[in-house]
């Protein structure tokens, strides 16, 4: 349990170069750090049941806030509990901020100081996301971790833009953090949360987060009352439980440093975001189209200037060699959509390199995926069948692809952790592994 | 075991009323009776992997040949030691003779005394099925329990069309039966299978089944080296294991009655089935879009002129409220899509009623599914939930819905076992269960 008052206590237990293996203990649950955290876009890591998750060893998710936001809707999310109770999930979670989608998803969007108008990949609809209220929507969804709203720029972008839009990041940081010290016990599973006629009064001319919500009010009222069934549902030992097991527990937020692919930029981010001061740090705006090279020395570079005992976290990075690479670099946090979305086009990570399934040479293959997997696809499957599922569109292709991808980042990530407390560089990763199979 | 030389044991254990409980003893697997068989069509039940198909207890499922014959073809799940090793799978398995796909999804066939031709749903690709090739595609996927090739007719259709179809379906019988006796020893996983040059020659006139399969000359070499590696697997342990327990066993052979509402023509189809002689009967053409009143009245009729000691089989029937209706008739087997099928469009069968979970006043519904439902998706997840990811077009949505449905199914058949062996009518299920929920 983290002392009184702290959201979040992390603790390295080992080094080895610059490589850590520590523990991250938030409200939900105890994360062993290097940790690769798969993506659950919509409170779902695609075509997983919540039990497969645990027995695959997933310590934490990654829930994305603007798809959230958009369906179900923060406001139904908090009535539930926040996305623990929502989706029954135990261990931790962690929301980005919505600043990604926000600028990846959205062509016609328009930057303020004040915030981001946008559309609706959905249906079109016009929204607008403030530092404030991107807090507001994360303390909605109460996970274990949230993050700062920042700006994401495009790759490549002129110096000028890139230092503008650093600095329009800090600017939105501080707002960030000023917005989630004066809620943060509106989290739905806080034990003190104060919900009040004030909790949810938005600062002065911006519009409600929750205004499309036609459920807003009904739900405001019945926050309480939705605390009070989930602590029952918890002493009642159902496995839905999603209450922490302190009561005086708040949400840990992390700052996002951002700077391009300027090391100088990087560096005034970082000293900036930690000059507002958070419980764990963030590398944003990478592997977005710059060469691999590059992405690992601006990495490098600042990490350079991140607090060693707080939690840096790699933003939507990588291929297995990179999670590796980057794990003995001292990143302690990362996640990728890449493990799930190749399972889904066929693409598989073995220790032999990467096999894809639809290839004809697999229709007649009796031996499993990866012959030094023990993951249950590897134990129970054939190349020959899941070639079948894939080339017939079967949903379970997509099922038991991703169970295997899952497990082998997971699985790279356990030994990882395993080297750096045996002392050892992570060497075993050969480059074999993001070429194709020979 | 059966009894040397037999490839199916059925013994009837209880009976209460018409309804009878009883044990299948299949080459894989022991099967316990009333049973209901959900269907994997592909060689995949939709969505779900085997484990939890296992864990669901699903004692038996049923693979069509027409699909699998197209996708991945009859010669590659053979040289898999057929569908049990090519899908991991140990316990019993049913393939039906194509002849209802034939008729269902192709238009365009064309249908003479000697068989059928058709195209290929998939790319228009020109097949002919009669009923040597039918058996000898069965025989290659290597099925438990395999079906004679018969006509389907449609729906309504007038006397003398239905007698002669009937007729045809007869003649077809004997030659399937015939076929059957002569070949079954080819059957993958048979200790004494004879894979010689003679194994695969066609009756004079006939095409091969795989004409079209490229891969065909390759696979008859080496049948005989697969079947050596599945017993290989099966003396390592290992969990795809797909050779039965004793050595000299073979497929058994089910007959299948047709004669469209006509009670006199279904009788003259029982007898002349009968006379040929098979290891169990099924009631084919029926659930074709008749009223479920004349579809029960041809069930208790045709079940009054089959033999009390074999096996009787439904097929494609039904709802929840049918497959207790059946049962409690004397029906030993049945089989349906409607779990699976009705699963993907959010239609989710409960003890309560029918739920169809895609309705906004699920949004906020933080109960369980089904409130006296055990399955792994009640006890851990919210209709909001569920709601949510249907909603979404989440995959989980499939994989969470199937497992309900299909779990509402074997447990509602466990149920009418245990009731039988009470020597209680089955009258637990009322008649809210297909209707929709109030």
């Amino acid at each position: 349990m983290p002392p009184d008052g702290v959201p979040l206590d992390f603790r390295i237990e080992t080094t080895s170069g610059k490589a850590r293996a520590g523990r991250l203990i938030t409200p939900h649950a105890e994360v062993e750090t290097p940790v690769f955290m798969p993506v659950g876009t919509l409170g779902s890591v695609k075509a997983i049941p919540q039990d497969t998750l645990e027995e695959l060893g997933a310590q934490i998710i990654l829930g994305n806030t603007y798809h959230l936001y958009l369906r179900p809707g923060v406001e139904t999310v908090r009535r539930m509990g926040g996305l623990h109770g929502f989706m029954s999930w135990p261990r931790a979670i962690l929301t980005d901020s919505g600043g990604f989608q926000v600028f990846s998803l959205n062509e016609l969007r328009k930057v303020t100081e004040e915030g981001v108008t946008f559309r609706s990949h959905l249906d079109g609809s016009s929204h607008f996301f403030t530092p404030e209220s991107a807090m507001e929507a994360q303390i909605g969804l109460g996970a274990d971790i949230i993050m700062a709203f920042d700006e994401c720029t495009e790759f490549p972008v002129d110096r000028e833009r890139m230092r503008a839009s650093m600095e329009l990041t800090a600017r939105w940081a501080a707002r960030s953090k000023a917005y989630f010290e004066d809620h943060k016990h509106e989290v739905p599973w806080a034990g003190n949360a104060h919900v009040g006629t004030d909790a949810f009064v938005r600062p002065a001319g911006q519009s409600s987060t929750f205004a499309d919500d036609p459920n807003r009010n009904a739900g405001k009222a019945e926050v309480g009352s939705s605390r009070k069934e989930a602590a029952e549902l918890r002493s009642a030992g159902r496995t839905n439980a999603s209450v922490p097991t302190w009561a005086e527990q708040t949400q840990a937020l992390f700052g996002i440093v951002q700077g391009g692919m300027d090391r100088d930029l990087r560096r005034e981010s970082a000293l900036r975001t930690i000059e507002i001061g958070f419980s764990g740090y963030a590398i944003g705006g990478l592997s977005v189209g710059e060469p691999r090279e590059l992405t690992r020395e601006i990495v490098e570079s600042t990490l350079e200037h991140l607090p060693a005992d707080k939690p840096r976290y790699l933003m939507g990075v990588g291929t297995p060699e990179e999670i590796v690479e980057y794990a003995n670099l001292g990143v302690d946090m990362m996640d990728c959509v890449l493990p799930t979305r190749a399972a889904r086009h066929g693409l598989l990570f073995t220790s032999e390199g990467k096999v894809s399934i639809k290839q004809a040479r697999y229709a007649q293959d009796q031996g499993p995926l990866d012959p030094n997997c023990g993951c249950r696809v590897c134990r129970r499957y054939s190349r020959a069948y899941l070639r079948h599922l894939y080339a017939s569109n079967e949903v379970l292709a997509q099922v038991l692809n991703t169970i295997h991808n899952l497990s082998f980042y997971l699985d790279t990530m356990r030994r990882v952790r395993h080297s750096i407390r045996l002392g050892e560089e992570c060497g075993f990763l050969s480059s074999v592994w993001s070429r194709p199979k020979p």
